[in-house]
């Protein structure tokens, strides 16, 4: 797929859901086995010690992955992840979040990617690396 | 510290944010080194696949454990979280969510906690292990 | 498989390779899911700072759990290790290390095993967790 | 530090461990935050399956992104391992292994570091995630 098509399927699959607009992830840039997604970290995504909650960033992270290994997927086929790893090196207060998912490796039964995650000076908030499985699609 | 405060104490953390709220936990059981959870799933806690998202697993994880460590530090003390590693065994839909986290070992540095989430039918939905900093509050 | 047959074929497997004496590992009791290893730990298993090298710990973890998930396969099946995560507790210098692999699931396309690896005194050194993929067995 | 001192110092400290010649590793090339290790991969070093046994990448990786930090820190400090996240992405069989370890970020307490694993052919067999403790030296 080249990279409209792919943008434009990923904004159905996430306009579809109502897990994105709560959590408030926004797409930004996709493209086959890359794509970008934004968060305004607003007061309910920060923790006790008002940072972004690890949870927050863990989430980011794994829909950012999710998707960008989607991109590498045909129709007939889903993914499910198994291990999800993220270190958390800076900590960040509210603002724009940008976490880029990438694909490292798609087969026909486990896919690897991983994720960066940054705030909008670029600072490296946490990386992250994301194992799946491959499935044919549910019928 | 015996349960009762440190139920009360942790009940006032969480309380005092916004997060937990937003994302529908509340703190069940706790005493020293140990942390349960509840989340009852709902459609948007779900994923495109219409399972629990595996950001709301991770993030139960992160909470639990990181309080489970919180019952053992002084209050001279604060925790960050640096690693997360989480596997996804089931997948579970809507329904009662309950996460347990336990401190493994809380050193004078570094802390390591484990988690394990269950649906609401006792079934392992995911295993969690973090590693966490421990420094001295701020001033 | 009781507990006979599958101590005997894992005899048998672990026989068949250069790397388990190399490495210095030896079976202990094993049943179905669950493989102790031991291991007496020598000077060149010892890092730069003369404690047991994290390495060493991460290939008595991945083996562990690579055969307690054997114990759990068909003969038409096989297992690949697709992630491992180790966490390191204590440090250890010479002496008995025991490691104790057990398989959590085994699906047909995914297993998860964890490992809880101890000093000859019972002192957790490390746990690790292991992600792997069951394929069927090469022609 | 230039390249040269800190290729001496590795160089100096690798000697004076028995582990890395049972091992097989070598020190390649390192400059301040980058250390990348050799191994010829040999019949012990295979698992059961002819394949290039998990614990020795996880080795190499643990050591490549050690030694990576080390080059970091004073000598007034030191370093100790505290978690470790391998993902396994192809296998291989002999042959010269290539391990680059980096330091990704380095603070008073805690540091992180990365490995990738390659074959002769530069095929990416591994990736790892490590964190660790930064502690004063021992007297």
């Amino acid at each position: 797929m080249s990279e409209e098509p792919v943008l434009a399927d990923l904004r159905r699959r996430m306009e579809g859901s109502a897990f994105h607009g709560w959590m408030g992830m926004a797409l930004g840039a996709a493209r086959p086995g890359e794509v970008e997604l934004t968060l305004d970290a607003q007061s309910h995504h920060l923790n006790l010690q008002g940072r972004l909650h690890g949870g927050v960033l863990a989430t980011l992270a794994d829909t950012a992955t999710g998707l960008a290994v989607r991109t590498k997927l045909t129709s007939a086929q889903r993914h499910v992840t198994v291990q999800l790893g993220v270190q958390y090196l800076s900590a960040s207060g509210r603002g724009r979040i940008v976490a880029v998912g990438r694909a490292v490796r798609v087969g026909r039964q486990i896919a690897f990617a991983e994720a960066e995650i940054r705030d909008a000076h670029g600072k490296l908030l946490a990386t992250a690396q994301v194992t799946l499985a491959v499935m044919a699609q549910r019928a």
